[in-house]
């Protein structure tokens, strides 16, 4: 950092994540100096808007970080694996949102309400979750905190945003055109494509041999990651819908203690700051991805206690899969590091 | 039923459910002396066609049943509640498609392939299941029958056509106006309605005091007596989804003893004549709504242990809600009963 601010890139500018943290670094008040679009040689030319200043994206090299403080990667595993150790060698702090470092048991995954603590000023490289993980760990976190949490049973309903702007382009030409061919989802790398149009694909990324998906094993892992406990049983099951943006979760939480009512849950939830509660089912209040896309926080609601076990409750999460999900929370990491210097020399 | 066969009577012949019912008789082999179309005074006079004849749709009335010897009911619960008894009383075997009578205990819920031996001739009123509940203890059966099941988490991805003709009608307008206004979904009966297109609304049938969902509830108490199994544990969590026809479920199952591996779980529902398995990762089959929309059977697919518990699977469960959910099951009853001698006198 600069006396006045940071340098700051951001790898993937012209994607559906990148173009979102364009626009939340405008809003949040992290000081930015110089603002680099990095992208694909495809998108280099192209130009954005940031603060009411029109810039040109550049092409992405091993050149591009001289001088970067901050640099946010959102262009794929491939791209951060090869480019992310480059910008930090050349000292700048590198928030990836691939999955190609999340696992690695010396970078932190971050969520900062819920774990920013292990963040310190010598990590240079800090890796930001899978959008699904997000916001069922910020919903657990209070969970955690009063009851302890033995096992955790998700069921997702993933929006079309999340396979990025041509999975969205491609549901729109299926609700204009009958006779469209996919091409896309359920997932770009993959043989087979499915139509997302009044369809529930039950695949999100590739497939691993014991039959679960990539989307699932990240779902798990991280889970566990991030809640920083080993003992910690995940399951997940994802499956995307006809959704713009907005990912909902259903989640089945066994708890380390019985609850004694609803309520109970509800007034944890209510009492929580980094999590607003969406229920009331007089007024048939509770979270819906279509009304709640384009908004920054995690919403909870459908949360019933269990009828069998007292020790287990049922949640509906949903919060925008590319804001929270992933260039919001991205932003949040770096505020985060900024507020508690941990940014910079 | 006379020497040729019996008259049959179709009760909400005008609706979704009705017009599949019309459509199941007609390739199904059960003998038809003649059919009886019955409806509120707004469908009478309407026409359908079965069997290459049209039939004129007539008011239902109290003196519909006379020399009637099979009726299907699917016209909401309060006109089963008032009319079924009738038509008993005039000597029809009923099979009703609503929850009036599902819960009683002298009424057997009936879904064929799983408990069918609960049917004998003394029976004149037979109740056919929600429609989730139908395709998840299709799945279930097998597992029972085996391994016994010690509990089940299920999380719904339920199609608009199980709220009505004009919940489609509601859904294709959303998609063609952006300023259409809701009028019907989530539940028609409730006050506040919200969009369908773009959205997961977690909300069927109208709320408990407990958080539950009527719809939920539902579930848990069917799924309990079809499985005839006092200490089986169900939970539920019912949302519908922008698919026109076809229910996913996403089912957890705790069974009573360990499972070795997927392939194991595979080859159950592989040697079932009753469930479709669809599950090859190498080519991406898994079950999906859109393209087994119209189809007869239960799909099942998705088939993973769990990573943490030896005795838990997790399960991806496709049927058409309006055939095997409704129509087709209920016809499957009278074809049952018909098999068996268990129709007529």
């Amino acid at each position: 950092m600069n006396r006045y601010g940071y340098s700051v890139a951001i790898v993937g500018a012209s994607g559906e994540v990148g173009k979102s943290m364009v626009e939340t670094l405008e809003r949040y008040p992290i000081p930015v100096t110089s603002l680099k679009l990095l992208a694909s040689s495809r998108s280099a030319g192209k130009s954005m808007v940031f603060k009411g200043q029109p810039l040109i994206i550049e092409e992405l090299t091993e050149n591009s970080f001289d001088g970067i403080d901050l640099a946010f990667f959102s262009a794929g595993g491939s791209v951060s694996e090869k480019f992310a150790p480059i910008a930090v060698s050349k000292g700048a702090v590198v928030i990836d949102n691939t999955s190609a470092f999340r696992m690695h048991q010396d970078i932190p995954l971050v969520v900062p309400e819920v774990n920013a603590d292990v963040l310190t000023h010598e990590m240079k490289l800090i890796a930001n979750p899978n959008c699904s993980t997000i916001q069922l760990v910020v919903a657990l976190k209070p969970l955690m905190d009063v009851y302890g949490i033995e096992s955790v049973n998700v069921a997702t309903y993933q929006a079309i945003s999340g396979a990025g702007a041509k999975a969205l382009y491609e549901y729109n030409q299926e609700l204009e055109q009958d006779d469209y061919v996919p091409q896309i989802l359920p997932t770009r790398s993959d043989k087979v494509h499915y139509q997302m149009a009044h369809n529930v694909i039950p695949q999100i990324d590739v497939f691993m041999e014991n039959g679960y998906t990539k989307e699932e094993i990240k779902m798990i892992n991280e889970t566990r990651k991030i809640l920083s406990d080993s003992s910690l049983k995940v399951n997940a099951t994802c499956a995307r819908v006809p959704v713009r943006y907005g990912h909902s979760v259903c989640a089945t939480v066994k708890l380390k203690g019985p609850v004694q009512n609803r309520q109970e849950i509800m007034d944890l939830f209510k009492n929580s700051s980094d999590v607003v509660l969406y229920d009331e089912i007089e007024s048939q209040k509770y979270p819906m991805a279509y009304y709640l896309a384009h908004h920054d926080d995690v919403y909870v609601g459908r949360i019933r206690k269990d009828l069998f076990e007292d020790d287990v409750i049922h949640l509906w999460i949903v919060a925008d899969n590319i804001l929270k999900g992933a260039a919001l929370n991205s932003v949040q990491i770096a505020y985060y590091m900024h507020r508690h210097g941990l940014l910079g020399d």
